[in-house]
């Protein structure tokens, strides 16, 4: 009779440990079981984490904190050690990339030696989707960062990681690229520095103009034997959490074209709701609009 | 001795039976735990679905089978009774629909009124993003239907779900959607009754010209309010599996145009590749190539 409750124990328990065990193997798994859907692609195809489980852990909690107030859309994700993106296989960059800064990621590490890093195609993606370097080449387009290069200083291996391929997009380079572009990614280290958390998305826009027969079109180039689409325009979203835990956020659109320098940043500033709108994307949807103290 | 052996056995099993299933439930679930992935909210905004468990499980079964070779992408994935699709938010116009037909599906049940049918908006999207009745609404172009009406003629609910504007993107009426369009919309049908099982995708390609400063540009129009995009052609995937359970695979790309009478369907004919290249996806991806007897 004890026999028989012993093995009815053990066969709940067993039952309940096999639940248990299953689901905690699955949790970290359950983005890869969707066909197609491979959060974690990234991390393994770049070689950093293999086998090391403690590693794997610890990107886990980077990605939800990077991700902390939403995904903008799960159309294929890719993590990386500082910054999340969503990639569109039909144009070849990103739909969004989203980064997450604090004083001490923006610190710049002597070490780091930005001129020995390499564009690098984006293997976790099939090679009929996959932008690269000689898709650029010639093109007269920058190979232009959304996670900025700038703002992954603190080692070698973060700022290599934000020159994947899947990361960039064709920029317009004097006068844009390396001009307001540049100024605004500046502006967002500075935020970096003087706030407790700052979390940027930046992404392109393909935005309608009026023609000459009065209906609106939309038109852009594509470069390469891949069509990687060149943008019309680049948009960045910055929320900043201060120290006394109050939020600020900013939007910015920008057209990728040469822009004076005398044009001051605010007048890129656009309500969330455009950029939301031209996207197709709904960004930091958990950070509920009455956090914010300031809106741009 | 025996009964801790039982026990061991008792435990290992059970211990297995958990996984299994867990596994079993949440293979049913998965689609639902990931933040913003909600596969069956059509159904539930649709009304049809809501306290009836039963209708659930079947519905599930029927999208299983449905998308039984694989989804071409997982981005804004929504469920109908006969047809899955996946939304384009910036676009407001579906990435692709993938119908399953038999030939009990296609037949015509005399009391189906199509004229009944209104369409209407799909509600599961935010504003935004949702393609409105108001937008098509002198635009000059149709409301062309990606699973076709004429496949869903069996029962007037299914019919009046391929009237939903997630269905839809705009054509051009005259001389393609009411022409070349139709008959391959009826081509498929005439397959669909001579085959065990017919599988259709269907969606909107944006394809690049060149200008004639010699570069490639990819252009189209947007209509309404909300933007919506006039796709410059449509392709469309037929796999039919045979009695004999052989598999054949056709794929047709077709501007949206104005397409003369009398140029044959197969001149409309093109490798999967070209399709997948240019519309970033990837079709019946668990249907092994060696499957098919013959390929267009």
């Amino acid at each position: 009779m004890f026999s028989r409750h012993i093995t009815a124990i053990v066969g709940v328990s067993s039952f309940c440990l096999g639940i248990w065990m299953d689901r905690k193997y699955r949790e970290l798994n359950t983005l890869h079981k969707i066909p197609g859907f491979k959060i974690f692609d990234a991390v393994y195809a770049d070689g950093i984490v293999t086998t090391n489980q403690e590693l794997i852990v610890n990107n886990e909690q980077r990605i939800s904190q990077i991700m902390k107030y939403g995904f903008p859309s799960l159309d294929n994700v890719r993590s990386y050690k500082n910054f999340v993106l969503s990639y569109d296989q039909r144009n070849r960059i990103p739909h969004w990339v989203l980064e997450h800064l604090t004083p001490e990621s923006v610190q710049y590490n002597p070490n780091v030696d930005r001129a020995s890093c390499d564009f690098y195609e984006d293997n976790s993606f099939h090679e009929f989707f996959r932008a690269t370097n000689s898709d650029y080449k010639n093109s007269g387009f920058d190979r232009g960062h959304l996670a900025a290069a700038g703002n992954h200083k603190s080692s070698q291996e973060l700022i290599k990681q934000t020159f994947v391929l899947s990361n960039i997009a064709p920029q317009v380079g004097k006068g844009f690229n390396r001009s307001a572009w540049n100024n605004l990614e500046k502006y967002v280290r500075k935020k970096a520095k003087y706030n407790k958390n700052t979390y940027i998305c930046s992404g392109p826009l393909f935005l309608p103009k009026k023609g000459d027969d009065g209906k609106l079109w939309i038109k852009y180039q594509v470069i390469g034997d891949h069509h990687v689409a060149v943008p019309t325009h680049f948009f960045k979203i910055i929320v900043s959490e201060s120290t006394e835990s109050k939020f600020h956020l900013e939007c910015y659109i920008m057209p990728n074209q040469v822009i004076p320098d005398d044009i001051p940043l605010k007048d890129f500033q656009m309500p969330l709701e455009v950029i939301e709108r031209a996207s197709g994307l709904q960004f930091f949807k958990r950070l509920t609009l009455d956090k914010f103290n300031k809106l741009n």
